[in-house]
């Protein structure tokens, strides 16, 4: 048996999020499909994490499992990627220690999230558009306290399986760059919906509808109920993944 | 009667070209719809030019008459933003003198083509995705030439109602940039087709398919099926129009 893992990207857009479930197409399923038909053998992907429907993802990693080594990773990539459809483009393929695995040997994640502050007709997809004023000081003021707390269970979807709730942050801050404003938080793990739940209650910062001290009280609360409405998935990007060497 | 320009942006995926046509969603008759229902009377607009199906503008300009004169142009392109879809944004709307046309006073019109080098999910609807080898330099060569003439008949759809296929070129060059290759082209006007038709015959030059030597011939017969195959509209994006201050 030998191990890959493959890096690659997709718009989510058209997808059911990453995960394969009934009745509904996943960016998994595609591409478990595509590897199959190509490698001429039966491949089961497992990805780094989920994301959810109409999440994108610059920077993606999944490992699978084949009986054949595989001779000539270019060449497999440039076939994969004419199989594949336009929404999803693989970088690379390449070999590694059996003990790797895409989910739990990952150390860190790091996701962006894009809002236009002026329509673009060319970024409905990939951004959350917001064109009233909003304080991105202040945002980041409240970013910072992130990183004083390790349990976020205020900004989980609730009814998760996860045995603990705490995440390390290693960087959360807001950049307004032109016409949009880019927010960046990088950890060692998210739960699910985190971000956006997150991304949603800084907004009511930036509006001024939450104080800096209503955002330390939202944290402490450990009640997803009192943190501020989750932005819409389109903006969100998975950006990077990194495995200890 | 008031007249006014408005400056916009559109992504053309979804429509048949600029143009009102029967049983065809264009981008003029989403903007005429639009216009009249928020300034509630009926509003016709004209167009500085056609655009194809799929072919995007980053900036585009029209015109329109209005009975009663606008006071407050900020707020109207708010309000008219909201009621567009989200692939077109009004930037700007501001009084004209009469005698200004979005299309007979306009002097230059620059085009750019988007070529992928690498599969990119994100612009498969903005860009033609061409990963095999081009030699930049000799379409650029080849790219120099057009400034030597003036009837671009080769490059035009056949059996239009043009009454001259004259046209002045002002620029014309490729750019590599990152992972695309970018062709700029500025002229006085330009024939239907022309830009596809232009950047198709200098993709094969750069496929080393013809010669320079070829391509000058390709102008000089004046012949459309001496032209290489246009290129996809996809990738085609109208970035500027110049009046005449």
């Amino acid at each position: 048996m030998f191990r890959y893992f493959l890096q690659l990207s997709y718009k989510g857009t058209r997808y059911f999020g990453w995960q394969i479930q009934p009745n509904a197409v996943s960016v998994q399923e595609v591409l478990e499909k595509t590897l199959s038909t190509v490698l001429r053998e039966s491949v089961a992907v497992v990805g780094a994490g989920r994301t959810d429907t109409g999440v994108h993802a610059l920077f993606y990693i999944l490992h699978f499992d084949v009986l054949n080594e595989i001779t000539e990773s270019e060449k497999l990539v440039f076939h994969l990627n004419r199989f594949l459809p336009d929404d999803i483009a693989i970088n690379k393929i390449w070999k590694v220690e059996n003990e790797m695995h895409a989910r739990f040997s990952a150390v860190s994640r790091t996701y962006k999230y894009f809002i236009s502050t002026e329509k673009n007709p060319f970024k409905a997809e990939t951004s959350f558009l917001y064109t009233g004023f909003l304080d991105v000081d202040k945002m980041n003021e409240a970013a910072r306290i992130l990183f004083y707390y390790n349990d976020f269970t205020s900004f989980s979807k609730l009814h998760t399986d996860v045995k603990t709730n705490n995440c390390k942050i290693y960087e959360a801050a807001w950049k307004q760059e032109d016409k949009q404003l880019v927010f960046s938080i990088k950890a060692d793990r998210f739960l699910r919906n985190m971000v956006r739940a997150i991304v949603g209650t800084l907004l009511d910062v930036g509006k001024g509808k939450t104080t800096i001290e209503d955002f330390k009280k939202i944290i402490e609360s450990k009640d997803r109920g009192a943190a501020g409405t989750s932005v819409p998935p389109q903006g969100l990007f998975l950006v990077d993944i990194e495995y200890n060497a």
